[in-house]
């Protein structure tokens, strides 16, 4: 059992049935030393990941104000090589992406093969505060969930490893978060009053995102709820989630990679059979 | 029944069913004046989809080489005002475009609502060209056939107005319009050797059209099959059938535009009655 919680398959959930504090088998030291070892690994598997390019990955935060969408982007997959990573951050929709499709401006930054790209909020904005807010009929946004895992399964059938992950954090710590924000003025230029009054809809976030995570847990891109009041746990959570998708790749990349080698050698190898000009022999 | 032929709903279409020549109740010149008069219309109304912005309007070309998908746009979309129309040419892909699912590419070229815009070739072509010369494993490009419808329903559900158009064109006429490409040095550039060799394949490419027009004639999105041997029939169904797409809507966009105009009236009424510096009454 992982520090975060897969929902496996189409089911309703409760958040009330996760603890945001996380279980209690790990501390804070032996937490933050094994997310250093998973974030190497993390790095070695990406290197592989760019080289084979045969699979992209794409991973999805979402999560309400100061749950650390932002923290876990700096901790988790700051280390990753920049040439093979990036984010995509998703506002407020322009009036030219609101001429479109919700999926339009989404579909546009998804990965490459041999890509990671991180979504910090995403398509499921529109069935989140578009659905709290009533920003659309509501015979709109229930269509969406059909249509996100649709695009989703378009993704994975190209080869996408899709990873979401919920940030979950309770109402006590969201208060103290912001309170917080307040105090530090290294931080306060994070504040904003519509957290505040963001929060006056509490229930009705929640009851949109049980819906989101139930409807739209598919086997090709379950779900990952993150205990996230503990930063150093959600850390944790969050970089493991992602080593154990990507590690079963690893078999297949190296031999993909092997088989490019031999052929590259062959290559060479004919080179030097047939051309003056051949390179040395090693 | 128009000159086109409508493909309703999911059934096994055969081509050999339709006479790429035409009926025969119309003459060239009635037929030039009636798609003379058609253009007018489309022109009218396209300026409507443009105010109201409601609709947007997707015209999709696919047919063999010479079918007439360039003259289509030159002479029937032509008259457009380029401000709300546009072309995309789908040819072979880039490195950066195979790196992603295939309909990346035509997602970012989806038109926004307001618009029309014009496929030249299009997402149709990774179950035609790519299908034919097995481009990706056969599981690859069966699954696309779903991809595509609902894709389409993403766009329709938007508010799109999906066109697809398959110009019709016999095995004798493509091969006197080659022929005639050799002979006429201002056409000569559009000659390619390839073209040759695509005939050669002539059989695959009805079987594998006869599957997209059957698999992906959804009551949102239908294929049209356009008799194409003559440029003018050709013409006057396509025009046709594109107006007749667009008539129904007229209404509901004037009624809009009134209700923005009676919006803005009042408005200005307002200022006249609060402002010094009003705007004139009239």
């Amino acid at each position: 059992m992982g520090y975060a919680h897969r929902v496996d398959g189409e089911r309703k959930i409760h958040l009330k049935d996760f603890d945001p504090h996380g279980h209690a088998d790990v501390g804070r030291e032996e937490a933050e030393e094994k997310t250093a070892r998973l974030c190497e690994e993390m790095t070695e598997l990406q290197e592989m990941l760019y080289a084979a390019s045969q699979h992209s990955v794409l991973i999805v935060l979402q999560g309400r104000d100061t749950s650390g969408k932002d923290g876990t982007i700096r901790k988790v997959t700051g280390p990753l090589n920049a040439q093979g990573c990036g984010v995509s951050s998703f506002k407020v929709p322009t009036s030219e992406e609101l001429a479109h499709d919700f999926l339009w401006r989404v579909h546009a930054k998804a990965p490459a093969r041999g890509q990671i790209r991180i979504f910090n909020r995403s398509h499921y904005e529109d069935v989140l505060v578009v659905r709290v807010h009533q920003l659309v009929p509501e015979k709109a946004w229930r269509a969406r969930y059909d249509h996100i895992n649709r695009f989703e399964e378009l993704l994975t059938d190209s080869g996408a490893i899709i990873l979401k992950f919920y940030l979950h954090i309770s109402r006590k710590e969201q208060e103290q978060r912001l309170l917080e924000r307040e105090q530090d003025p290294t931080k306060s230029w994070k504040l904003s009053t519509s957290d505040w009054q963001e929060r006056e809809y509490w229930g009705a976030y929640t009851e949109a995102y049980e819906d989101a995570i139930s409807r739209c847990s598919t086997s090709h891109a379950p779900w990952h709820i993150v205990p996230a009041d503990r930063k150093w746990f959600r850390n944790l959570a969050v970089a493991e989630t992602i080593v154990e998708a990507l590690r079963p790749c690893k078999k297949g990349w190296l031999a993909h990679l092997e088989e490019i080698g031999r052929r590259e050698k062959a290559a060479i190898a004919e080179l030097r059979r047939n051309h003056a000009s051949a390179p040395p022999h090693p």
